[in-house]
């Protein structure tokens, strides 16, 4: 028994497509079919009701291609859309929100606590006002205090790829001023793009905050989430097909940065 | 006579209300129905044929709604879309880029031939790429060169209201260094964003560039352009309603920033 049928996964963008990167590298034999809605982007400063109308039709379009799984790794549609879109399909469904919660949970609890301070939360507008981080780590951990801070900016600074400048670097300062001032010992990247500015990130946090993403727990929770019936079994490496609903030579550079390689087959498809 | 049948303005967002504030000053009478497509902004990162797909369906959409005459009052939108809406549409129909062009040569002609340099255009990757504003200068004074200068950051960063602090220094800086060593005249603002970051914009370029924008040339043209029959007869101050496809506090408290008021009524529609 072996199920040729893709794993699905779905972002407002090019972002998710480290997400997609750390699924390849976890289930190799598997086919991957990722949808990026590049012409609606981004989402991560609009209402939940704008959010939730365009996730359920992208769902809608995967399930329609024979998704046998889905992941939305994309933040702000997993904190504003995912319990809509629970309730509309019938197989294994991951956000990006807990697994990246349970990183963070994780990354302090290896510092066995010799540091004080919050989890802080750097996220968009929307997903900091979902506040679906600060629910994710308190059903873990209770009393681990949570902060959380929109960095809307760092989405556009990742796209024009000023990941490394001297204007992310003042947009960081400005952003991060409130954790470095918690001393916050864990920081969760709770955006798919923000893994492109780790290292102004980092730079201005300094060494006492350890910074987190989903893309990894998010692969390893997909991993433990699907039954053994629903696998590609190999030797056999799977296919990856990349499809967005607007493909200008813009998008097609940023996706090479994503991918870490250059995107050179991305498919467009139109979405109602 | 009296037509009391609307004015549409089109829009991408809310930075098109510039243009609403300066045809309500001009014609007073009118009644004016602005539409800003927030659910899918912006377009200046997007594709010509996503960009024409999105504009087209706005344009149906308000002659549905009875409108009298079209301004698309967003650079990218009248850059990719002009032509192909004006096969579609039997009112009088204008674009910003004609006025902001005839804005900029009116200015150099202004300074007498004082200064020497080219008229730099500051705009999206769409309108750069589309070059509209290089071919409506060449239409009106053949002789004056014109750079293009894509300045993409601008946008969020009029958004997340950062218009004179450090970050959008450093964004102008970077930016705008080609233009200053070409010592241009005058520039263009291609995006009717960029009027909010004015001051940083003329900090950054200096006192021998003058900023012109195509807020006012458009509210003139369309007062040129109106036939008598088609104009809404006073006393009576006309009304202005303002729709958008994405209603969010965030949106709200944009559209104020470039109203000079607070939007209290933005009416939320959807579009196809």
């Amino acid at each position: 028994m072996s199920d040729s049928r893709p794993i699905a996964l779905f972002d407002s963008g090019v972002g998710g497509l480290t997400v997609l990167n750390a699924v390849a590298r976890r289930l190799p034999h598997e086919n991957l079919l990722y949808l990026g809605d590049t012409a609606r982007l981004p989402y991560g400063t609009k209402s939940p009701l704008t959010v939730q109308r365009y996730a359920i039709k992208a769902v809608s379009f995967l399930l329609e291609r024979d998704a046998k799984a889905l992941v939305i790794a994309c933040n702000t549609a997993t904190a504003l859309a995912l319990p809509a879109i629970r309730d509309q399909v019938g197989v294994p469904l991951l956000g990006v929100i807990e697994p990246g919660a349970r990183a963070a949970v994780e990354a302090l609890g290896r510092l066995k606590g010799r540091r004080e301070g919050p989890i802080a939360v750097l996220a968009t507008e929307a997903t900091v006002a979902s506040n679906a981080y600060g629910l994710a780590i308190s059903a873990l951990a209770p009393s681990v205090p949570v902060m959380n801070v929109a960095c809307p900016l760092f989405v556009p600074l990742a796209e024009e790829g000023w990941t490394e400048n001297e204007v992310a670097a003042a947009a960081a300062e400005r952003y991060l001023e409130a954790v470095r001032r918690a001393g916050a010992p864990v920081a969760v990247l709770g955006c798919t793009h923000y893994p492109l500015l780790k290292r102004t990130i980092a730079h201005s946090l300094g060494p006492q905050t350890v910074l987190v993403d989903s893309a990894d727990s998010t692969a390893a929770a997909l991993d433990r989430m699907l039954p053994e019936k629903l696998r590609r079994l190999g030797p056999a490496a799977g296919e990856t097909r990349l499809l967005v609903t607007d493909a200008s030579e813009r998008i097609r550079k940023v996706a090479g940065r994503f991918l870490g390689r250059e995107a050179t087959s991305l498919e467009l498809v139109d979405l109602p």
